[in-house]
């Protein structure tokens, strides 16, 4: 899709536009446990609407994550929205369920849903769905002109928030010429970018940096494959209160000539997380699977009962016999 | 400056787009020890005046860094550029002893000088500069219009590469909408921007990872300081051949609420190398001048003899001083 392409009938953005000048009190909800394109859609939709003149009320059954709550607005969100609404808009929400307690208590389905999943089917009224849009905040962005809304600078920071996080900073695949276009207009806009980037991207607690320490104590390299191991124990030393590794596997794929780039996370009932990356050629989610795990081709995972010594063995031997081409075998 | 305001005058523009139509055989230079930018700026410039038909020969002292021998073009960058040259280019290059060898050899100044480093003073017949550009690949990519040049596909690379090194993958404070704007033109010319940024910014050696893991063995807090150290012994064995820290403090600084990070490498000859990195509010130059060292006020450092206890002790003492507002003491 080229810049100027329409993803969505003019209709429905019309349909849209008309609900939105019609309507004074407005909900915006967002989906549980929200990431921070959740977040900036959620807030950058509702201080456009407050600038246009509207009563906007944001919902989120969850607050914002610790690196959002900086954001306008994120102080204001509330689980239990109160009083009537002549607009409901549900922003980056995939699957009606996601909307959480307050889509149970609502009752009815949202007016108008704008989002970019891929696997959206759309379940409000006037559906506004664009797969091709790199975050919600870009297709907010994008259709503000079309529905006749102005952009205000907290607006615009919220909505560069989200854009930020869906493409790790304009990183990921997914990001286009589009993408770019309208990052520009956030910043014209006043969207403070290297701030955002900051708060956004690159900011991470002390333990998380130390759970890295612990993991990259036990790194090894054996060909193409970069590993690094997490005991128990490592865990409980760094005072991670996180379940995962913190990222850390972000950082092996980063090694040059690394094909597949392995995280050992020992568990306190035996069994060891192990989490693979590849990169394109190699289809990791089929060695997952043969372990009782799954996955997509480049990023998979499995939960392997053992110690941390047996299950780094198996697995290691297994993934080189899939780097070398030849089937894997546990 | 706006994305529309000319930074450079029309007629200068006009100067060095006739040089360029006479001319028929050029030599493009950049600066010795290149980084991304010089790279990219050399090549992009070079393919786009294949394109127009042109001879360009790629000169410079020394080869492009691992990370940008990908790109196309990078090969045939010479240090001895041979026959005789209608036409010179400098390009990202600062100051004229920054051109080497090449430079010495030419026995004239360049005709045409294109770079947006701050203390640039011109030392070329025609000096296209403008120091609000994020890197010399933005500033080549908004001129090609205006001295009528094509943008071939393998040069868009070449200068998105360029520009993704300057500003960090668009994470500088000096990334502007414009900035923005032209990365859109360069990835609608056929850019590969995420492969660009994985290959540009996301690749370093298992050595440099290993050389993380053993500083990151000693990561400490004190309130907002956090610091890791280096041995002489962990270095060595890390394997890691920099003499740097292989990027380590860029870690320290993204702990939250951190306001200031150190990184403490022990050398040979009894010394230790002391980098400081510094929130807004924080000066380290001034710390960093007290202990014989120099720099910038969120970025500085200093050489320091002892052993690396006796230096992390005064050091941290000296810092803490200064965060808490008061006198640096050494």
């Amino acid at each position: 899709m080229t810049a100027s392409s329409p993803a969505i009938p003019a209709a429905l953005v019309q349909s849209a536009r008309d609900l939105i000048a019609a309507a004074n009190r407005v909900l915006i909800v967002t989906h549980i446990q929200p990431d921070g394109d959740a977040i900036g859609s959620l807030l950058g939709l509702g201080l456009v609407l407050r600038a246009a003149g509207k009563e906007a009320v944001l919902g989120c059954d969850d607050p914002a994550p610790e690196n959002f709550r900086f954001l306008p607005g994120a102080g204001e969100i509330t689980p239990e929205p109160e009083g009537e609404f002549d607009l409901i808009i549900a922003v980056d929400i995939s699957d009606p369920r996601r909307m959480g307690a307050i889509g149970a208590r609502l009752g009815r389905p949202p007016h108008i849903l704008l989002d970019h999943h891929l696997t959206n089917q759309g379940f409000a009224a006037v559906n506004l769905l664009d797969a091709e849009a790199a975050s919600t905040g870009e297709l907010v962005t994008e259709l503000l002109e079309p529905l006749g809304l102005p952009l205000p600078q907290p607006a615009a920071t919220c909505l560069l928030a989200g854009m930020l996080t869906d493409t790790i900073g304009f990183r990921t695949s997914n990001t286009t010429p589009k993408t770019l276009h309208l990052a520009e207009k956030l910043m014209e806009a006043g969207a403070p970018l290297a701030t955002l980037y900051k708060a956004v991207l690159n900011r991470r607690s002390f333990e998380a940096v130390r759970l890295w320490a612990e993991g990259l104590a036990h790194l090894n390299q054996d060909g193409s494959i970069v590993w690094a191991s997490l005991s128990l124990k490592g865990r409980r030393a760094s005072g991670y209160g996180g379940a995962g590794d913190a990222d850390l596997i972000d950082i092996l794929t980063t090694v040059r000539d690394a094909k597949v780039a392995i995280v050992f996370s020992e568990r306190a009932d035996r069994t060891v997380k192990v989490s693979w990356r590849s990169s394109p050629d190699i289809n990791v989610a089929q060695l997952a699977l043969s372990f009782g795990g799954g996955g997509h081709a480049p990023a998979a995972g499995a939960e392997i009962p053992g110690t941390l010594a047996e299950v780094e063995k198996k697995v290691i031997l297994a993934t080189k016999a899939l780097v070398n081409g030849a089937a894997p075998s546990t």
